[in-house]
């Protein structure tokens, strides 16, 4: 049967499953990527996991969230992944080497791999011909201890490419037509994978642009070929030797199939406050702006900052305009100093600010209240950019240059200007004087793990008990989501390398005095909370389960659960059940007792439980709805204890 | 008689005193500086006084150190600024601009001119055969509007600079070997005048280096003289016709006279955690370091930046080093790009920031916790750099670009290296694209302020009452700090613009009921407060009388007070009262109700006052220690009703 892309790179991979769409499959993951907000938690899941040795072929560690600095706590913690990248055989990138996505891709991505990646935009290296996935923390802790990662065999939506674009229309353009057809949740179950002769027109750095948004329409990734554009790209990056050729074969179909005429297309924009909400730049012209902001991952190449560069060149920006320049690699920004691009940004009236994510996510360049915002950043959601009563508007490069010039939104089309060519550099910089590779094993053995005073290491959790006898400690509604659970933002953030100090926010939203009784529990052997339906739903923060099982959680009972927070629980040891008969929600109330008897059997056997409520002379009949695998996971106490005992069998082989 | 040049600039702006070292004398100004952090309550002042039109040859509002923006608030404050600046006829120079003192110096400083600026380290500006000082915001505020600058006539101390400086050695070691003879308090009282041969070795920017870290001696100012070099300078930055050649006269003397000869200088470092701290970089040499970091006020010049970069060129920095590059002005940034050396800088693995203040007053480069860092930076008091348990070392651009390349505190002479010569640039980048000049005033006058939801105006204070029945709500203790009065810190200066807010940190160190306690107080007539000796040491914030004030404060009865908490007391209308008989403190509780009656005629007659306590049947006597001037300002209410009178009289003779 000929293939399509997607389903060459999940069969190469696939360790278990079958390849139909909505079954679990399991894949194995060649490298992964992970970024300082979310790797410090990966890091300390290693050392808890006890592992020895990354066993991907190649992993990086990329700091580029926490750049900023204004106290020790990010300074520290930079030491801390250092110290665990060298300690277990990572890359890493260090703090102004770059956003992980561009680097990564110039340095480390090889087509017809997989990337498992704990931030949502990893699926942008999907431009180099690989299966690039987001994911939670601990999927990427397994990946990088050798555990095949599991998720729903996707759709495969094709997309053909024809025509080519016009003047003053670019990659975003492309991107922003597709979430202006489907919108953000379009792509849900789905590998996008394109295709045709519009590809021609596309270099890597540009479908990286498009692959990397495809985070917007909530898909599960995006892939494109490996062709002659990717070899010329790995080419320059002097890496010719990592290209291989990966095309869908002759005759492949695709779940689902769709064309873009990129001749047919025009500037587009995203208004306030969602990537999906799509209009053409014209039907919004005239709007005064307060910032024009370029960068990010979502137009991170050298093109993206030349042709904003070529367009400024002996122009001055509109008065009051904050014109922000966000390089994404120091090696590019070498290349764009080098050829004069920085020299003509700054003239025009530019700000230079360091590489890395900052104000993409929040961390710095927030704009006043209330004013308009242009960035070529990939999401625009109410209060991302740092400020409550934002306005941001996405865009391409070419429409955030011109409308910096003009003051206000603008249709570059509308712009006296010849379209200026952008010369790619001759013998771009190839520089990884900030990128440190993995220390051989002998070193690397010998690396003590880093840890300032805001790096803490998750404790060892103890298997799932047989006999309980617990209290409910809190009894909730429906739609309880982690964020309720485990608040985020900057007063948390922080914490986000230490468990204890993180654990205290725990149901703060909800019940104050949720932390103080629950430390109490954590000596008499846990407790349980209930809830409604939907418990768990929104962000796939693990924390929202590892800091109530820090804290004691040992059963969660309720009606139904959100799909990936009930994973979490899985992953560290909570016992996640629901009632048999919904009416039994009614029955129990906070300070209950819950009595379990011979729980560890009972799940293996059969997913039927009984608990007995002991001050109400109660009975309720629960169930659970776990796999083998992760029955197995729960009785060891959760996934750290699971992997760690595979490891120790894994090293005693040798 | 043969005069110096600081007794030059002084005759010439004398307004009232006569020039006998300790006695105050009132100075015209000619210019004024203020940066962000300390400029928006300027700008309030300036409104609440009914400001029409600066009244100033030029006044420039910098925004240089609030420029990361993670909320809203920042970016607020730089609309507020910029409204402000339109609306009364200042510059204004735009986040990204750069740093107030090196723009300053290249693009409005004039030689013979006195400038004013809220910020310590206005004194920089003496480079220019300027007389330049720092002082409180409501200073600035009176200068701009027209008022004198009252202080105390300092002594001038000569400073013969001879010889050559070796290579290796620069500026920086300068201004170091002066803090290594006479420490942090050695320049009180005193206006360093520097003069001798050895002045031909040092640059405009060097001077400036020099001068800025006067500030580190305590002195009132540095100053240089306007020689051809100044000349050059002002040339080379397009305002040849701002020079005016201005020099000591033959035969003049000093009042403290010392040499320092350039060619026995080596290089130099301050050891944590004081400026004052210095020994040769030799007797340091080997300690590791985490971070090198090279920019502000201290080094801003485009040598201090290309020494390092022709240090580093070809080479790489140290595993471990953050080595950060601050540029302090854009106009500098776009000449170190077009020179190649910033692509030196980043080839060799530097970090490169926006241009301004950063991480010289903590906001951004934070060290991880106790680890080393080199900085070209003023100051290494504890914590500034944002980090609580910091450890700075201050340096040259020399040592601290050898330093990243070994990973360990180098004296530079020991690398094997032939000392670079840096190129000045042919043609230097001239380049107001973000420096904002002053509206026409009939354009000016039709600006409204605007405010986002940070910035609140001052309110109107009302006149000193004759008769007053309030309550005493604290009674403290000696040496109470102006840090316990109003604390600073990143919790509270957010709020600087918005005094109803900042206002509720008010004491609360003290005691936090004291906010709600003074807010009932406002209604009723207002309260006293209690003190010991040494009332109000500290810094001088401005916001440590103006909340009080805000919350009710009328008097202020201590032991004695600190000189300019005193004189800030007087600016917001607040009676500052002293025990004629200091064991009175001790007949006076918390809850005491004072009765003061005809305050307004006693207060004008004399200087001895009695209040009766009501609830004890008690009466003491207190003094105070006003001169007329003061007592008008009092019985006004303060600066603002004074000022605001004096401008209306003003411009009723139009």
């Amino acid at each position: 049967m000929p293939l399509n892309i997607t389903q060459k790179l999940i069969q190469s991979h696939l360790v278990s499953g079958e390849m139909v769409p909505g079954t679990e499959i399991g894949l194995k993951i060649d490298q992964t990527l992970t970024q300082d907000a979310t790797g410090t938690m990966v890091m300390l899941e290693l050392e808890a996991m006890g592992l020895d040795r990354a066993k991907t072929e190649a992993s990086a560690q990329y700091v580029d969230h926490n750049v900023i600095q204004v106290d020790n706590k990010n300074a520290d913690d930079h030491l801390f992944l250092q110290s665990a990248t060298r300690r277990f055989g990572l890359y890493y990138s260090r703090p102004g080497n770059g956003v992980s996505h561009p680097v990564h891709m110039q340095r480390l991505a090889k087509p017809g791999k997989t990337l498992l990646g704990s931030d949502s935009h990893t699926c942008a290296n999907g431009c180099m011909g690989m299966l690039a996935m987001g994911a939670g923390g601990m999927d990427v802790a397994l990946a990088i201890a050798g555990e095949p990662f599991y998720v729903k065999m996707p759709q495969v939506w094709g997309i053909k490419l024809t025509g080519k674009l016009p003047d003053w229309v670019s990659a975003k353009d492309v991107i922003l037509e597709l979430l202006r057809r489907h919108d953000v949740k379009g792509g849900v179950g789905k590998v996008i994978e394109y295709y045709g002769p519009g590809l021609d027109e596309l270099s890597a750095m540009d479908r990286h642009v498009i692959a990397n948004m495809g985070a917007e329409l909530g898909a599960t990734s995006t892939v494109f070929p490996s062709d002659q554009e990717i070899r010329r790209f790995l080419t320059e990056q002097g890496r010719e030797d990592d290209w291989i050729e990966l095309k869908a074969d002759k005759g492949a179909t695709y779940d689902l199939e769709e064309e873009i005429n990129l001749s047919e297309l025009e500037p587009l924009i995203a208004k306030p406050s969602s990537p999906g909400n799509v209009v053409p730049v014209s039907e919004v012209a005239g709007t005064p702006i307060y910032q024009s902001y370029i960068g990010s991952s979502a137009n991170p190449g050298f093109r993206d900052f030349a042709i904003a560069a070529e367009i400024v060149k002996g122009k001055k920006v509109a008065a009051g305009v904050s014109f922000d320049i966000n390089p994404t690699s120091r090696q590019m920004l070498t290349d764009l100093v080098k050829e004069s691009h920085i020299a003509s940004l700054l003239q025009a009236g530019a700000r230079l600010h360091q590489a890395g994510c900052n104000g993409c996510i929040g961390m710095g360049q927030a704009p006043a209240t209330g004013r308009n915002s242009l960035r070529t950043t990939p999401r625009n959601f109410p209060g991302r950019s740092g400020t409550q009563e934002d306005s941001v508007f996405l865009c391409s490069p070419e429409t955030a240059a011109i409308s910096a010039l003009t003051g206000e939104i603008t249709d570059p089309r509308t712009f006296e200007m010849t379209y200026p060519k952008v010369k790619e550099p001759k013998n771009p910089t190839i520089d990884d004087t900030l990128l440190d590779a993995p220390l051989p094993f002998e070193e690397a053995k010998k690396v003590a793990l880093y840890k300032g005073p805001n790096v803490a290491s998750i404790p060892a959790m103890d298997e799932l008990p047989d006999q309980m006898e617990i209290p409910v400690l809190l009894k909730m509604g429906d739609n309880i989501s982690t964020d309720e659970i485990l608040a985020g933002g900057a007063r948390v953030l922080p914490y986000r390398s230490n468990l204890p100090e993180i654990s205290k926010f725990a149901f703060e939203i909800i019940d104050h005095t949720y932390y103080p009784r629950a430390m109490e529990s954590v000596v008499k052997g846990g407790h349980a909370i209930v809830g409604g339906i939907n418990y768990g739903q929104g962000s796939s923060r693990e924390h929202a389960a590892l800091a109530p099982r820090y804290l004691g959680l040992r059963v969660a009972l309720v009606k139904d659960f959100a799909r990936i927070h009930w994973q979490n629980l899985v992953n560290f040891g909570i016992l996640p059940l629901t009632f048999k008969h919904q009416e039994d929600y009614e029955h129990l109330d906070q300070g209950d007792v819950l009595q379990l008897e011979n729980v560890r059997t009972s799940i293996k056997q059969g997913n039927e439980l009984t608990i007995r409520v002991k001050n109400k002379n109660l009975t309720i009949e629960v169930n659970h709805a776990l796999s083998q695998r992760q029955v197995d996971v729960l009785l060891k106490g959760g996934m750290i204890n699971w992997v760690k005992e595979r490891q120790k069998r894994g090293s005693s082989k040798h």
